[in-house]
């Protein structure tokens, strides 16, 4: 069983900012975050499969490529996050962005037969999140 | 002679937007830059100088990153470019921010000791603008 | 479930000599690495937790920064590392370094709602030590 | 338990071609990888162990180092990998090469008390693959 | 006066061999660079120019990277080098890479206003060579 | 004319302390720097020379190698540079290391045909110094 990642790349403006939460709640949560800023993002995905012995690869990472590039890439690059309907009812957090890019790209990834294990999002070399699917029967 | 090279990032937004041309030509030049986007901007600041025997080094790298970081760093972090004053009158093109980072920074580097001969300003680690000093007749 | 992640570097100096070992022993177990040198170290913390719905992320990195710099970043940042109350009773190795690194920022992470999972120790970028903990019933 | 980590880099070429399929077949899979080209691979081999009270680690990085350097970078380092004994019979992608490569260290680092548990190969900072060993019973 | 500088990157074999020297002269002089192998080839193309007050970029960074990318890195990528028109009668050493793409875009970049300065070619992050233009009379 | 870089890298432990001040002045000056402590330090080497239309290099990045390690990377990884007999009488800053080592190489590489025209120094990613010769009468 081997794991293939693809790193992308895009350049985004956000802000964080929460209607769960009054003026104060939003300053003492997310401090100079809550200002229009940007990052660029760093996104990393990861799947799993077996080797097809015929082309030794078990996806063409050619495949993974075009399938994130249009559906999150695209999408994202050089726009402001807050404002794309893939975001909307969430707040533009890394573990947000995480969840919701994993939804849109699963899918897709699957009928390609790319099982999908991991989703990174960085806003910065210094930190990041990662979304992960528990570890499956065979022990992946 | 040597050439002292200190390096900081900010995250911010822009957008690149001219009121010298119209909508067309705005569309035209700069295309997606249009949007609000953003980017974790690099900033390398270079300045000469002559050692100081006693110390072994010709200015403190500690006062150069003070400097930079009151008058640059801690400004743009985390906002929007185009509404900050030291960017007014001007499209956030790394040409520009260059030229205003380097007005800004002489003066309180000179003062100090510190003669500037190079400010480079990034978007990405793929492109990127440095405004230079031309070397002095000793060569530099 | 979430993993956060966070870096740090410190800039610190350190020998492998153990006092278990004759030096003939620490001689052919460390070699060059029994002298006195030094590193930019590289460390990684790693946290999980679910996300709270009103802020969006499940822990604010920067209260998992504050944590880490004052207990690890700071006592350790430009000193000698061998002389430091925290690695004492043990050789400086990354993997000793790790052990106790987790021992200071565990609880104060838990404390403040945070599940440590990996603490990765690096002395260049060409090798890095992790201390993981075993995934949880769970599944994570 | 502590995973240990060591990074290494050769620069080799190759090309993908598959007997197992005609030449539409290979054109349709590989596109431009078909052709002799190349890269600066990277190479990262991780092993566990528990640590040895003595030394403070639980294998010298050298070990490591040697044994892979000997058995792997040596060998493939500035040649072309389809043309290499350890990679006769299977196509040359990242999945097969960490196959291969983990076939032939396995051993040797068993023998010196390490146990193999992840193999990455890299074709670029952008793709690469990672051959991981199921986490065993004791929840490593 | 400013430098805009934008970095590509190419996948590629080649080999070291001169048609000016026997082949003890060419184990001499190339060793292990003689057999077929690969890089990740860096590209960092640098040219200088003054901003235009209407657009604030005095060329688009979008434009360099058409040109360069039409005509070295979509014909060198995925490409045994040593085949190449444009490196014909040359041995392929990053010098000799440097000097013919500096040939091939000088001109067409001139053609879009901008002054070619430096090409830097490099075959891994260790080493590289840097062709620059002398600066000229109004000192850049 | 062509420049030809090499980086290298040593893992070293030093202080600043100047005796050319007394313990007050140490303090202000170098604040923790004054603490024994380390570095994973950046070494870049920069010659100049005309390409030989034999060989297609106008220097073998062997010999450049092998140079630089001899005379400066073996005598300074894992020591403490304080220590050393090519530091001795400076404090050791980046600036006096730069042209300490400036010192060791220039005769070694002017005997195999290469020009020293810049070394750089760096502690960290973050900041670095750079000692160069000025250009000559013919524009380099």
């Amino acid at each position: 069983m081997h794991l293939l990642t693809r790193r992308f790349s895009f350049s985004s403006s956000h802000r964080l900012q929460s209607i769960a939460m009054d003026a104060n709640g939003n300053t003492c949560a997310y401090g100079l975050c809550e200002n229009i800023h940007g990052h660029n993002y760093r996104l990393e995905v990861t799947v799993s499969g077996a080797v097809d012995p015929a082309t030794g690869f078990f996806c063409n990472v050619m495949d993974l490529s075009a399938i994130v590039r249009e559906t999150v890439v695209d999408p994202c690059d050089h726009r402001y996050l807050n404002d794309l309907p893939m975001f909307q009812g969430v707040v533009t957090t890394m573990e947000n962005l995480a969840s919701r890019i994993w939804q849109v790209i699963e899918e897709p990834l699957s009928a390609r037969g790319m099982r999908l294990v991991e989703v990174l999002v960085g806003e910065t070399d210094e930190h990041w999140v990662r979304l992960r699917r528990p570890p499956a029967a065979d022990g992946l």
